[in-house]
């Protein structure tokens, strides 16, 4: 009989596997199968983004963070990266019997704090406590809506040329998970890259109307959310390793656990694919924001390779880069 | 150091103190103060419902449904008591690793069925998986959006004189719980009451323009519910016991455990506050519905007893009914 596994839930290639035979063929409806990051509706004249987000980030405290402005952040990023303005949150709890009163107080303040910083409210909640042993410590639900203000996001206005884009350094937030797992420093300034990324993407929208496709790299990470965009797609992707951010903290983490960072999750970045001739444009505005200090051209859009991701690889050799398969990084999110 | 305990989730007097003193305070703004089962919203020129529930109910299956279709009556349900026509919902799954895949996919088969039946779709979700041990089996998150088209619903309109219906047979949901965690039969005919209500209301909502306010009376009970209602308010309730509908099968079970059926949690049922005027008439309607065939009048708000609620009982006695303190029956929903 099969079982679930943790690399179901990895973002990677047994995840989509599950969404596609399980989710998306049982709940079967068209809003769905776009698979995007939120699913886009009209409600009366509105066109309103809707998504959710559950997160089990052990453990509940990291370097720069903890799972209530997570979950804050990535639901507020999911609707920022489908051209939506973040308006709404809701915070479904679900509590361990015996979780220190103190502890609960602190992520709900860290959670409005991140609200706050970020612009949106938090206007409904429900929370379910479970007996010992039944859950770890706490789990979040954050789900949002927002009203979508840049309606040409989509995966089939990419073509051949364009240009993709990270917006910082990869694999933060995964470090900064690992360093407080394992209780290794790996170099200094660890901090997760957590962060709302939704007035850094109101200026690159307008900026440029040749925004084609944004979606945000947290599981399973970059090379993971660029497989998602060129799979089954009359297009490849070719990186330039040289050109992806990388700081020498995550680099000394991967080198000692044996991780690529191209697979690590990122909180508080996105990746773009952009019109070549906005590329440069777009660039300068992302570095201008603090989130985007350290933003790049990463690589581009090409006509070989249709529905694979390639690098060309610093030593000048030239890699296939697949989708993650398996789990590196249980509970990252 | 306070620790959280099943209490505060229970529905009842401490979790109303958590959400006060947690959640309204360090989250504070105007939509989340109202307390209501659905946030009210306004994007664009579009009111919008959004709610959120997460469902960590313990067994997963149960006699007449399960935690998928559970899930998505709740929230269609959560939704259809503010006035809102339930369209869209959120599915975010947190799955215990080593789950059978096809237990997995039949609660997510029955959460289609089930949203087939009330006429929403299932649109984006999100599914996480943590170690063994880390969560019991799978929690279940539905949030909804909905598009309002009554207005009215207020606790302040509500009157003294105003009539309160149950929509039937109270604390069925309880009882399925119950009979399969204890595998006690409890009479026959155990099945839960969970089912979308929203098509129900709607009817409701055609026959009449003096309802005041609903709830649907779930962690709690019809107890807890009509005490949030009258909280602070400038009216009490007054409750006939003989008329309120409980089923021989709930009686027995209470008898046999020590519990109060008005602390009972129901999953497709809910309390009504209407004009006297109309009650019959609502009553009627109710009664016309498959879901509302035991409908009945079972109370009124008295000018007396204000912020109270008060029974009228069978053996010719009256008697406070407080809001429950402490947790009787934990992960019922």
């Amino acid at each position: 009989m099969e079982k679930i596994t943790l690399a179901h839930g990895s973002g990677g290639t047994l995840m989509h596997g599950l969404i596609d035979s399980t989710m998306i063929r049982k709940l079967d409806n068209p809003i769905l199968r776009q698979k995007k990051d939120s699913a886009i509706l009209r409600i009366g004249k509105a066109r309103i983004a809707f998504t959710t987000d559950s997160y089990v980030v052990s453990p509940i405290f990291f370097p720069g963070g903890d799972i209530g402005s997570l979950a804050v952040h990535g639901t507020v990023n999911d609707l920022s990266v489908c051209g939506a303005r973040p308006l709404f949150l809701s915070l479904g709890l679900i509590i361990e019997e015996g979780l220190d009163k103190n502890i609960l107080d602190k992520v709900i303040r860290s959670a409005g704090e991140a609200a706050g910083r970020a612009g949106v409210d938090i206007v409904t909640g429900d929370t379910k406590v479970v007996e010992r042993g039944a859950c770890d410590k706490i789990f979040i639900n954050t789900s949002g809506v927002g009203d979508v203000y840049y309606e040409k996001l989509s995966v089939s206005e990419i073509r051949p040329g364009d240009v993709i884009i990270a917006s910082g350094t990869i694999g933060e937030h995964a470090r900064a998970i690992l360093s407080q797992r394992e209780g290794i420093e790996f170099g200094s300034g660890i901090k997760t890259d957590s962060a709302p990324l939704n007035k850094l993407i109101r200026k690159v929208f307008s900026a440029s109307d040749k925004v084609r496709f944004m979606r945000d790299p947290t599981r399973g990470g970059v090379a993971t959310t660029l497989n998602e965009i060129t799979a089954s797609r009359p297009f490849g992707i070719c990186l330039e390793e040289r050109a992806i951010p990388v700081s020498n903290g995550v680099r000394q983490a991967c080198e000692l656990l044996g991780f690529d960072p191209l697979y690590l999750a990122c909180e508080g970045r996105f990746l773009m694919v952009v019109g070549r001739k906005d590329a440069a444009g777009v660039l300068n505005v992302i570095r201008g924001d603090s989130c985007g200090k350290k933003a790049a051209i990463i690589g581009e859009v090409t006509k070989e390779h249709k529905g694979r991701v390639y690098l060309n690889t610093a030593a000048g050799g030239k890699r296939l880069v697949d989708m993650l398969s398996g789990e590196q990084l249980p509970r990252i999110c």
